[in-house]
């Protein structure tokens, strides 16, 4: 059997997230369908990351085992033949047997993307979060800044996550401005449910003045000391990349 | 009665089209509708530029005549609430009884855009043309730099449009690069039908070496000499500006 390691591109918009499900359109069901047509045997997908209804990717990876001899820049070819226009592949490479999309990562760098703007935007919209103008970046840098690092991220879990440790290595949390752009970037060996979305609501609240810059890290480290607001809306988040060392690192797009 | 001007934002991908038609989702359609249910009298919309299936508008403008009171800020903010997501209001102002959307107008300013990549592109595809990278910017500059001018654009005009004069000035026609991007800008007192897809189909071929840069005038002003490719597809095209003069000139969104 080959292992094969592939870098996807979505728009989440129309998906109900990654993870497949009976009778949802989800992008690994997407996907696995669109393997097994092709090369006609079951196919198993492995995704790196679990990325919810409404969420982007720029560099998801996925890998599966086969037993067919086709080459690699045909399969892409073939396979973006079949796939939807939201869902295509850009890269496809063999693995050693012992790779697993998401048990290999190292870690994962998602975007959150806000756009300033007075008015809901139909273009800007789709990949961003629309917000009023006057964002505090500055102050939201801070105090994302102040995240940084091995915590126990169970306040920023969504709601009914199963029991299991939340404890995660926060590699970064940037918030950077580019004109009426504001970007925050999150990489870390791995996320629990909605963590970027509830890290990006409440710097959003900092954002505003509605916080001070270490009210975020309290509510982290007290859970249950701030009430904290909802999750960020998927439409602005993306995976960006995923990492598995430098051997065998997928690039950066778009 | 008073007459009131809109600028509108929508991603064209799900519309067939910018002008009613009987059983199609369109953006007058749906913006007709979404008047009609608000000032619960009937509206007819002008628009200034009839965008086909599929092209995106940043900056487009309407115009029509309401006998309600309502305020213009509180009528955006109703109205984007009733609107679907791909279409909304971004301005609205009191005009002179005169002025008329499409009559009014000076200019219209398009931009086409085009992203390199070696893959079809679910992120960026869904407003720009997705090209192999390559692209003679320089080439594609100067071929459409020759075009300005008023001209009979009759050779770039769709197939079966009605036989009335195709003389147009084309005030502008510039091609730039911004890494990746390749965008084209063209401004003209008014379009015929395709013309802006028709003259980036022509100029993709430039931009590929299959066409000296002179080609393109030579296929405008000796039409038949030259076999025209098709229409640049619709993805890429926006409607940026309609200007109507010092007066009254909309914001350049996005």
């Amino acid at each position: 059997m080959r292992n094969l390691k592939l870098v996807v591109e979505y728009d989440g918009t129309d998906f109900h997230g990654f993870q497949r499900q009976p009778r949802s359109r989800t992008v690994q069901g997407v996907l696995e369908e669109g393997f097994c047509r092709l090369l006609a045997e079951p196919v198993r997908l492995a995704g790196a990351g679990r990325t919810d209804a409404g969420v982007h990717a720029a560099g998801q990876v996925v890998s599966f085992a086969t037993s067919r001899p086709l080459r690699v820049e045909r399969l892409v070819q073939v396979l973006n033949g079949v796939l939807p226009r939201d869902v295509k592949v850009q890269h496809c490479e063999e693995a050693d047997a012992s790779f697993h999309a998401r048990k290999s990562a190292l870690s994962r760098t998602y975007r959150y993307t806000i756009t300033e703007r007075e008015r809901p935007s139909p273009l800007a919209g789709r990949f961003a979060l629309v917000a009023a103008p006057g964002l505090d970046v500055p102050g939201m840098a801070e105090a994302a800044s102040r995240l940084v690092g091995r915590r126990d991220f169970r306040a920023f879990q969504a709601r009914g996550s199963a029991a299991q440790s939340a404890v995660r290595r926060l590699l970064r949390l940037e918030c950077v401005r580019a004109g009426s752009l504001v970007s925050i970037t999150a990489e870390a060996d791995a996320f629990v449910h909605q963590m970027v979305r509830r890290l990006v609501g409440a710097l959003l609240l900092v954002g505003r003045g509605s916080w001070e810059s270490e009210a975020v890290l309290r509510a982290l480290v007290s859970p249950g000391s701030l009430r904290l607001p909802p999750p960020a809306p998927p439409c602005g988040l993306c995976l960006m990349q995923v990492s598995y060392g430098a051997v065998a690192e997928p690039r950066l797009q778009g």
